[in-house]
């Protein structure tokens, strides 16, 4: 099992000639999820070599510029591309008509199914789910309607003690999904081979919990608890924690306090204010707080475990 | 007098690590006129050092994403900014909702006054003028409503003749501005000196026209005629002019022919397919009937005379 970020935007407000707004690109469990779609999303794309055809699902935080307005680029990319995939957009209300009204009027309706997903609770809820995977929402705080999202493998099947298993030939290959799927073997005497005997416990489901934007939020800690990775917003330094208060941000000292209380293994900051010439101060300040911190970099990856 | 057109984007529809979509930006007559704006312009105007305040008009030839989707995000740049001076937005009906539906959904209407004046005549009208320059409207023929620009310099005022106003000391200085108007001197015996003695003719006015997207449209020439630049849309060599005639788009060849037909001065090219690699096949091609042709290339800057 394992799970790899890659940072495609990392910066707040407004994209320049070397920085560009939030973006990132999860891979998990043979997915490739879009989260938040900033203006140059689709050539950050081309940049770092994502295929396109691999993204079916695009999660958008919130409908400030920085982290939507590339979307309708992507759109109308793919459809350029031919693609006949349905793609599923999640996102706060709003979102169907944000890029529908540019498709109408550019008359240039997508010849994919588009499905949109659109998100209104003011509570965490679950929005995909298949055999592997499961997505939910972690409600944020900021100026409008925003989510975060909670990407968690579930528990897989438990994997087969091939040493053990062999010593018994009574054991067929057609056995083995029982096995993994946590069944005892019944032998041909009645006895009873346990499946802790037969079979080692499942690699820990893995979880990235993507907190942008948002003001400090403690109440977020219970749904992003333990997570593997937390990115979480700093916008400012503590110097500017009242203009993180008016605007609705946070911190880096804050990012760090909930890293800290949900006992998170890995926090990345990003989503940083253009005043700040040196990113480093925000790692030296979230650090006192919570030492396994990152700094988010364009094109960076990061892989868990 | 002088032009300078700078290319900010000039490939066809959809961007890439290393080509932009149509962006160009026209100095004149202490004007900077945005036309167009493909996503990524606002970076490409930083790249190439263009003052955001200098920008108080914008226009838009038609909806397609590749001319129009990063007008949205420079109008929010604008905001973040603390622009205070009013932007004129020129293009086809549909451009305010286009936009305005964005900021509706993100909360963010602009704290400075945008103007839409929106476009649906299909006969050439003047759409901007000044006491120094006109703007013309060039209706295209493409698969959605579109127009390209003629940007017009008005003849300026007569330049004074020193040497000869020098001769006759009753001239005074107070008299200068009625002479650049073209007005005689009448002396105090009565005696007319002509202002043709006393003055040189204004420098020839120039004139730019853009024309993209568009199919091979004969017509417009009647419009643009002796213009001392043409920039028109070349999507296809003539191998492919029945993709471009099903497309409404142009050849190589036709934008020459157009050049030809207009009697223009020069002649630019751009708007190019993906599937082209080697673009001098495009100067090639319209160099057999317009000697006088260019490439656009991004950053790259016409200056007339």
């Amino acid at each position: 099992m394992s799970l790899k970020l890659t940072i495609l935007g990392c910066h707040s407000a407004m994209p320049s000639a070397s920085t560009h707004t939030t973006s990132q690109l999860l891979e998990i469990k043979n997915h490739s999820f879009l989260i938040d779609c900033g203006e140059g999303t689709q050539v950050q794309l081309r940049k770092y070599k994502v295929k396109f055809s691999k993204i079916k699902h695009i999660f958008i935080s919130h409908l400030h510029g920085d982290h939507v307005f590339g979307l309708i680029g992507l759109i109308s990319t793919f459809r350029l591309l031919n693609r006949e995939t349905e793609l599923h957009v999640y996102g706060p209300v709003g979102i169907k008509e944000f890029i529908c009204v540019q498709l109408k009027l550019s008359k240039s309706f997508a010849d994919y199914p588009i499905k949109f997903h659109e998100l209104s609770s003011k509570e965490s809820e679950l929005i995909y789910e298949d055999k592997k995977v499961k997505v939910y929402t972690i409600p944020l705080k900021h100026r409008i309607y925003t989510n975060g999202f909670l990407f968690q493998e579930k528990i897989g099947e438990r994997k087969l003690n091939m040493d053990e298993i062999n010593k018994h030939p009574e054991i067929d290959i057609c056995d083995y999904q029982n096995l993994k799927n946590g069944k005892d073997f019944v032998r041909s005497n009645h006895n009873i081979l346990s499946n802790e005997l037969l079979t080692h416990a499942p690699l820990k489901p893995l979880s990235y919990a993507y907190c942008s934007d948002t003001a400090f939020k403690p109440e977020i800690t219970e749904i992003i608890k333990n997570s593997d990775l937390l990115y979480h917003e700093s916008t400012f330094l503590d110097d500017r924690e009242d203009l993180a208060k008016k605007t609705k941000h946070s911190t880096a000292k804050q990012a760090a306090q909930i890293a800290k209380l949900a006992n998170v293994g890995k926090l990345i900051l990003g989503h940083y204010s253009g005043r700040y010439e040196n990113l480093n101060d925000f790692k030296k300040e979230a650090s006192t707080i919570f030492s396994n911190t990152y700094l988010a970099k364009e094109g960076e990856t990061f892989i868990i475990p």
